[in-house]
């Protein structure tokens, strides 16, 4: 038995091998943070987790097996960095720097991270030998630390706030640097052409989950939010909201790590899983389509996407989310992290006036501010997912509680996408853990050995990862501080212009 | 209606005045995270909530009600300060320093945390001048930016440990000052004497909820947990565990904000109370009282409070727990935070072994090895507690998410220890919660005005506060930094000194 959507994959596979399986799906629809709603005004919008890309295999080999389509997000002419009032055009997968200073600060930032995600071990990142020292640290920490210019400070902000629905100072270093390395990298999570945001199925993404419920038919079960647990008993008992009792060997309990808060469990959880679960929230994003009568910006030369650095701007980022026939022009953009928890308690009539606002200047068009159509999905309000896209770690936890996300407690397995090691987070991540999941039961049940629990997957055929190539001078350049010290070597005056520069950068002219 | 423990004061003010209420529990006994436990080797035993001092009013005026007395806990003798291996003697709240750069870092700790908190305001920490910077840091980043000596840096993150259970870089700066000004500054909250220590209740703390238990009669239902509120019809429906239906025209939820993830909501949860909940994990620790024949702490000349700085001591901070008649000689001591995630996974006879001897070096003595009981409470293990002693703010989520920890929504009221203003996280700011949320109550009846919903108490009798007198050289005495900075005037060479201390420092010779 599974509680809750991506659970769908788990069950799947279970079925397959000849079990009986059950889903027990809290909402009144398959698919959790995947939700694709259907209107006349869209055809088809997903609300939730909609992209995907190379190095994505398992959940582009389900939709295969159920022969739903991939199409390329647009990113055929400009993209565009809005920074400081104006709009820079730009190709390739991160806007460009101008001042000296801020070139070396950006080369030296992608490769920092990189550098640094090499060293943390996908499946266990509290064993990475500085574990210790970077799970004490906030990702803000680590850009004070490495970085030396405003302009690549604010852009490694928004990184983080895109990729992960919070702030620098809420997450942990070492956390934030494995969720990266899991993607692949700087440039693959970031990445629209060869990375995570390369493509969208075509007639959204919820199809995966609706094509395996439906396989899996009268076996899955709506409206069955689950609040109770018991394992003292020879069968697992599960109790669900409508006054049900299911019986199992074995339960998956593939929801997000807090949502097993949601649950009652007898005997309690191990002390260490039963604050784990308390310690891990969701990200916070308001996911926004505003539709036009056309995609004005390809005829200035823009593919849609826009990287927006401004305070005062609703949306972080954008993509072309026109349909790959060209009808149904939209732009699809982010409220993320703070400016989510600002925003939620505007009107949504709001939301859509700022944001055609922000569309109108940064892509310097009066169409912009006249939409035809909007749709938005806050996740925050979510009772079942209790935010997107995925959760975080805050400092200290993940070497302290890691460990135990996914050790089974008796007959109950764990699966969701955070206990994923490749795109956890992500959709990929999710199939990724419902099928480990499920191969633990096999295990357990005597069916397959230990080493056939994890399992790697073949590269997709339609959807190649291509490598990407670094240059002498990215992977050469050197850093601000480097070349600091480099200056001090040669000069004292220099040296002294360095530590004048440190006392200052650091904030140590004391305030208190 | 309320749900939970210290909801009794809740609901014994409600019935006080005329309204029929009804106490949910979810465990078998009332207290929640006090627990009084009883047998013939301790007689009786505090295994949770236990201390109570001066300016705790409120639990101090429902003590008297029902004749239950207070005692000094025993601070007669020296305190024991063990560091680097060697105990030395101590009186007074803090532990004395030795070396004169750590006198003056030290005394400038205390003065900053403390002008700090005069920033705050108790009711609306998120409205403090500096809120957004203190939030976004943890209090590693304040006590690295403020503390220039090792000494002060360890005794720092112990005094974190002991107060609220967690790690300096797990916290938000912002939450700790202000945890620590609403309990009425450094002295007051970590002193024996006049301070949140100084006493404890004859017979355990628990009698006070068991006597509030006993005059609300049958109005208290144990096993009672909820698992579902529902407010979409006339009256609030809420459904327990054992299958009870309970309805009510309002709710108080007197629980820790994030076991509110419990229950299952209908409607959901507004946005930001809805992620609130997963933010605000509670702390950790194990309680642990060792018996012995003899208290021959004090025939050597210590009171039996131990201040123990020692990365392999599983103990922090002990104090004497023997009965105020001399009877039942006993050692508290907190296993905290790290320790408690470390030794958790011990047998209990291990912990017991490793205790008694850092006890026997710290006190010099071979009969530490001999305890004749042992007792103790891992608090992380209690699904319905989550941890003790209280929930902690992780960066940037008390700026976010504050304001709505005790906003109602709509006929729900917002109780615990964690929505007080005064010693939250103690048994006085649970009742000062539990009453708060009652006359909210009365305030939507119709029966009091708004401006009487939140009263101050007059203070006890017995127990009165003394003021903390500061010396003219607490006051005056320069910060390491400022002593530094005052010599860089008068000579360039202590500048580049200070230059050279200040690149060590902040670790700036690049790892990465």
């Amino acid at each position: 038995m599974t509680t809750s959507s991506y659970g769908l994959s788990a069950a799947k596979l279970l079925v397959e091998e000849g079990l009986n399986a059950v889903v027990l799906e809290a909402r009144d629809r398959v698919g959790g943070r995947t939700f694709t709603a259907r209107n006349k005004e869209t055809k088809w919008v997903d609300l939730g987790g909609a992209y995907i890309g190379p190095t994505q295999n398992r959940i582009l080999r389900l939709a295969k097996e159920y022969g739903i389509k991939t199409y390329k997000v647009n990113e055929q002419e400009s993209l565009v960095h809005y920074v400081k009032g104006k709009s820079y055009p730009f190709k390739g997968p991160f806007p460009p720097m101008w001042n000296p200073l801020a070139v070396l600060d950006y080369n030296n930032l992608w490769r920092t991270l990189d550098d640094m995600g090499k060293e943390i071990p996908r499946e266990a990142p509290w064993r990475a030998p500085h574990a210790q020292e970077w799970d004490s640290m906030t990702m803000q920490q680590l850009f004070d630390k490495i970085l030396w210019t405003s302009a690549a400070r604010h852009f490694a902000t928004l990184f983080v706030n895109v990729n992960v629905t919070s702030e620098p100072h809420e997450v942990s270093a070492l956390w934030f640097l494995w969720y990266v390395k899991q993607c692949g990298g700087t440039m693959r999570i970031f990445s629209t052409t060869n990375g995570g945001q390369e493509r969208k199925f075509l007639g959204g993404s919820s199809q995966i989950s609706e094509c395996m419920a439906k396989e899996l038919g009268d076996r899955v079960k709506m409206k069955r939010a689950v609040y109770s647990i018991d394992q003292s008993k020879d069968l697992v008992e599960v109790k669900t909201l409508n006054d049900e009792v299911y019986k199992a060997k074995y339960v998956i309990v593939a929801i997000p790590p807090s949502l097993n808060l949601k649950i009652h469990f007898n005997p309690e959880m191990p002390p260490l899983r039963n604050q784990l679960i308390h310690r891990v929230p969701m990200g916070s994003v308001i996911k926004c389509m505003m539709y036009y009568r056309e995609n004005f910006w390809r005829k200035k030369g823009f593919c849609g996407t826009m990287v927006i650095e401004d305070e005062e701007a609703p949306i972080g980022l954008t993509l072309d989310d026109t349909k790959p026939d060209e009808s149904v022009p939209c732009i699809m953009g982010f409220i993320l992290s703070r400016k989510c928890r600002k925003l939620c308690e505007l009107t949504k009539e709001e939301r859509k006036r700022r944001i055609c606002e922000i569309y109108s200047r940064v892509l310097g068009s009066q169409e912009a501010l006249h939409p035809v159509h909007y749709e938005e999905k806050n996740w925050c309000e979510e009772e079942y997912s209790g935010g997107c896209y995925t959760a975080y770690f805050p400092p200290g936890i993940l070497t302290q509680f890691g460990k135990v996300l996914r050790e089974p407690v008796s007959r109950l397995f764990f699966a969701g996408t955070e206990t994923a090691t490749e795109w956890s987070g992500y959709m990929e991540g999710a199939v990724q853990a419902g099928e480990r999941a499920s191969r633990e039961i096999l295990c357990a049940m005597g069916k397959i050995s230990r080493s056939e629990i994890w399992q790697s997957e073949a590269e997709s055929i339609d959807v190649p990862a291509l490598p990407f190539a670094t240059t002498f001078w990215e992977r050469n350049l050197p850093s601000v501080g480097g070349l600091l010290k480099f200056m001090g070597v040669s000069t004292f005056l220099s040296a002294v212009t360095a530590a004048g520069l440190v006392a200052c950068k650091k904030g140590l002219l004391p305030r208190w």
